[in-house]
């Protein structure tokens, strides 16, 4: 990871949904793409805001009391302690950025692995 | 800040290069737009790795040993500790992640004050 990342070039790596792979690391964060479609479960994390930026599609970021939603190039963090749930009508690439370790469903049994790109 | 983030709506907003505008905080992170044009000051960050993903143009983050080249879609991490300089030929849009009261230039002497759009 020392050199420059091209974002598309790590997103045309692999297919799978909801499996994010980490390209770089800040500060203690994993800097992460993700290709998703369907629905992800309604999660929180405590101890983190979430971090999404859409590079294609369009995503709801549904949340308790109404939804966020995003299409290429607009972001929004979902302060912690607040329900969400991702929910993508077409596959949508996305840049995430969390603390390294963190679930992505905040729960260790059900969170995809994390995975290098 | 309690909705979505449109980057090239926030980047219309203003003009002026090298003030970065705070767009979002994720954690103890403000996440910045930034119009840069021509050469920055060498300078490096003890404390904090340094987030670059270019939005538009072309950015050269110049190192001590090499230069890494970014364009829109591409982004670096500047490892904490090393000194670079990023020079833009021409003008360029970029997202911005650092601790929040980190100075742009690791000097708040010369460094660009906070402002948020």
């Amino acid at each position: 990871m020392n050199d420059k990342i091209d974002l598309s070039a790590k997103l045309e790596s692999f297919s799978e949904h909801w499996s994010p792979r980490t390209v770089a690391q800040f500060n203690n964060c994993d800097v992460m793409v993700v290709k998703v479609k369907g629905e992800f479960v309604w999660h929180k994390h405590d101890d983190t805001d979430d971090f999404f930026l859409v590079l294609k599609g369009k995503l709801d970021i549904q949340l308790r009391d109404r939804t966020v939603t995003l299409e290429s190039g607009q972001m929004y963090i979902v302060p912690r302690g607040v329900e969400h749930r991702p929910v993508a009508q077409e596959e949508v690439h996305l840049l995430l950025i969390e603390p390294t370790g963190i679930p992505n469903t905040d729960d260790a049994l059900t969170a995809a692995p994390r995975k290098l790109a």
